[in-house]
């Protein structure tokens, strides 16, 4: 029974890996077509988000498949709650990358990217893709090292994101509504792309050691 | 092992209504400090949504222990899930009401409220707080009636949303950037609130009826 567990627990964390490179590749392509206002790559985004989606509801399936054919306890347990905790975070970095493609589009033929704030975007979205590339590492190899790594990462998206206000609320800021909504929702989805993704790899923090403790969400700001 | 099935199984419904009436306090609260600039309020509200995050907390314990214990499959096993995933969009409900509150706070002794977008907000405020009642009610009473009542109210927050964007990337808009932010930012955060209670409200429908089939969130734009 245990070994069919651990089994079951297997194929769960490669589901994991798999909806953590599928995100990866939603974002590294989100972010090119909002720099480079290619809407067809932004379409294919939008497009592909459904499949993430489904991943994360057959997942889902499984977890709760899991819970009832082998009713695990204590730790084996937790570690079945938090794969559906990890899916529903992940489904959710597919849903922001998901959202700037979508800036893109409607921004289209225009570019997405505020002038002014064009440097501060590319590094935000090369940070998210490095951020989502270790997730699904993280993932894979169960090297927690790297949880630390997107932790400091998600640091500077969040310096980022505060520079991204500084810059709008400047008196330098020469940019018209449209692009302040811009920069605002833009800046939001970046950073919330990241703290999904750090809540995702405490997760598996406790996945791989069983420490519950330090559980909890990233803090996050309104702005 | 049935009848302690649904003890507990009435002790998660009443700690899920007990969260559902705080975040009404929060939601209720932020919006009269987003509109009325009151900071000290704001500051309430940011304070008890550490008690909505505890309480989420140890509904989420409660859970994970009826798992453990009385190990319930099938409609049984769903319902106990459905709480765990109910709990969570309540603990983002608060959130949201949080960040009200906080864009209230930074904003002081300024308006929050943009010029020209106060009866939108006024609006917004007041169709948040509604559906937020209803969700405690819909808890509360099992009365699946009030779950369509607040998709519509989700419907009419959607369309206040975007006659905010409206409004703001119109000619006549003449705020300043700050005060873009502002629409932006909470214009979203209204709409993500509701859009978090039409989810609990579907999963509290799936408990009523044990119907998963329509199971999904709701359609959510980047704008």
């Amino acid at each position: 029974m245990r070994e069919v567990f651990h089994q079951s627990l297997d194929d769960v964390q490669g589901r994991l890996v798999e909806i953590a490179e599928l995100v990866t590749i939603a974002i590294t392509k989100a972010t090119t077509a909002f720099a480079t206002s290619d809407v067809a790559l932004a379409e294919e985004v939008i497009e592909d988000d459904r499949l993430i989606d489904a991943r994360a509801v057959v997942l889902d399936e499984l977890a709760i498949e899991i819970l009832a054919r082998q009713q695990p306890v204590a730790r084996d347990l937790r570690m079945v709650v938090s794969a559906l905790r990890m899916s529903a975070s992940l489904e959710r970095m597919g849903d922001m990358a998901e959202h700037i493609a979508q800036l893109a589009r409607y921004r289209f033929p225009e570019r997405a990217i505020p002038k002014g704030l064009k440097s501060t975007f590319t590094s935000m979205g090369e940070l998210d893709v490095q951020i989502a590339t270790k997730l699904a590492d993280l993932l894979r190899t169960q090297d927690l090292t790297i949880a630390d790594e997107i932790r400091n990462l998600d640091d500077d998206i969040d310096e980022l994101h505060a520079r991204v206000f500084e810059k709008v609320l400047s008196d330098t800021w020469k940019g018209e509504a449209g692009a302040t909504v811009d920069a605002t929702l833009a800046s939001r989805y970046h950073e919330r792309f990241a703290d999904h993704a750090v809540s995702v790899a405490k997760k598996a923090v406790y996945l791989a050691t069983g420490d519950w403790t330090a559980e909890g969400e990233t803090s996050e700001n309104a702005v």
